[in-house]
């Protein structure tokens, strides 16, 4: 039925094995007691780079064939499918180009530039990323590796909840952040072939609402000018993630900035971690919808860690 | 030799098993690199009250005999010891009554309080801390529980270092914070019992420096007014603590605050996780002494990850 198996889901992950972190699931108790729930995190933020975005990204670079990644591959990106695809490219041996809204965050910029890559700068435009990327491509022959319309991407992220539901098999409820939507799709395929009675959510900026819209219309609905805190989710979802996320995903919710900084600050304070502003949406997601969670086991990807350090929302 | 044996330390670990987080061990590959070592840090700051200080507190409460815990028990406390021994005390049904200087911070304040501990706040003078302690163990019956000069503390702090080189067995070097030195002592003790042929290091605040000044001198040295950001480790060394560390520790390193508050950034940044500045410093002691360091396998305790995120150094 769908166009990812879960063939391709246990090949990309046996693919990118040896490149990523199997990172840990971690709980807290205090947590739990506000939510009246068992929440279990699955810690990407412990990922390479910093995020869930490493296992799409190396996946999608090695699994192109010789002719088409000798170019070199190109990107736009908030920042983690950035350092994603950076670092892909250089475990490859072949250059990347990576376009950059000049908004993105300074630490994922120095990052970027850290593992070799080339970076264009945009307007935080999709209309300017993409007229960019499109460039490069004509300049360079660089092969272009989306950030999330992609099935190889999609399939590369589908390996985290995987990872989460091999280690916490009696799941009920998983929950993840949508923004383009690779992610999102990735977790609803492993939730359907791995344990398909378990229900998937998603949460989703108020600020960046077309993915909510999208399932409300039933067709793909863009939001003009999306605006979050959540930087990493202000993308426009792709027709390949939203066929799946319409088919397997239940609900979305929506949280506003201010729900969405007061959940990383709980989950900082809690859990001692370190989370970005698009990584605490699903669990602002759960504080606010407490009802539709209650005395159930939760499963949470927090999908990434790279925040400036100079600029905190606290 | 020690007035702790190495079956004290196994009993104590058995005893507050139950009751604490087998902690995880967590590496950078960056940091690696950036210092020219493998570091494994033991990741304290994912205990009970975040913080190292609940093994020492939940030994100490849970090895009293009943005619003396039956009135309660009393401490002072900048924060992580006043949190672990209300922590404790609620865990045995026992009143707390907990002395914190007024400059403590604000989330260290309100967790101790959200054990039911009874909380008087005191100047930040050593001398204050006692008096006021003092008083409260004539006006209650409550026994007074040592921060860190008490066998029963000490051999609590020493089950960390124990897990860590359980786990990773062919550690070269150990190294921890030292303030009161309660940790420093168990962590030598530990090293001395299971890797004798370990090499045990101290890091300190130049502002506090009152144990490098002891282990020069060979006697017990006071600070008068310790001053650094590195608020755990104010307190002054303590006589039982003084008397093992000066057996076992090789060297005591100092650090800045600027130095601190780096080394906090990078462990921040890198291994996403949040770290209090006290558990900051033997990090900035190895990015100092690197040579030290080169190419060895190095114990790292992260002590705690209480910080008060309205007030970050960043």
């Amino acid at each position: 039925m769908f166009k990812v198996t879960q063939a391709d889901i246990e090949a990309a992950h046996e693919r990118i094995r040896p490149f990523i972190h199997h990172t840990p699931v971690m709980s807290s108790q205090s947590i739990n007691e506000m939510v009246g729930a068992e929440l279990y995190f699955k810690c990407e933020n412990f990922q390479k780079i910093g995020a869930f975005k490493a296992r799409g990204g190396i996946n999608a670079v090695l699994s192109l064939p010789e002719a088409e990644r000798k170019n070199g591959v190109t990107t736009h990106s908030s920042g983690n499918h950035a350092q994603a695809i950076a670092l892909a490219a250089k475990m490859a041996g072949i250059p990347a180009y990576i376009v950059m809204p000049e908004t993105a965050p300074e630490v994922k910029k120095k990052a970027v530039a850290g593992y070799g890559a080339n970076i264009t700068l945009c307007e935080p435009t999709q209309q300017s990323r993409e007229e960019t990327c499109a460039r490069i491509q004509e300049e360079t022959g660089a092969t272009f590796i989306s950030p999330y319309n992609d099935y190889s991407v999609i399939t590369g992220q589908a390996t985290c909840a995987k990872e989460l539901i091999d280690e916490q098999p009696e799941l009920e409820i998983i929950i993840a952040p949508v923004g383009g939507g690779g992610l999102m799709a990735g977790t609803a395929l492993s939730a359907h072939y791995y344990k398909p009675e378990m229900i998937v959510y998603a949460g989703e900026p108020e600020g960046a609402k077309d993915s909510y819209l999208s399932m409300q219309a039933g067709i793909i609905t863009k939001v003009d000018k999306p605006l979050s805190i959540a930087d990493g989710l202000l993308a426009s979802m792709g027709d390949k993630n939203f066929e799946i996320i319409k088919a397997l995903v239940k609900d979305i919710f929506l949280v506003n900035d201010k729900e969405i900084v007061e959940a990383m600050r709980i989950i900082w304070e809690r859990m001692k971690i370190v989370i970005e502003p698009s990584c605490a949406v699903p669990f602002a997601a759960i504080l606010k919808n407490k009802e539709v969670f209650q005395g159930k086991k939760v499963g949470v990807i927090l999908t990434g860690g790279n925040v400036d350090l100079a600029k905190l929302p606290f």
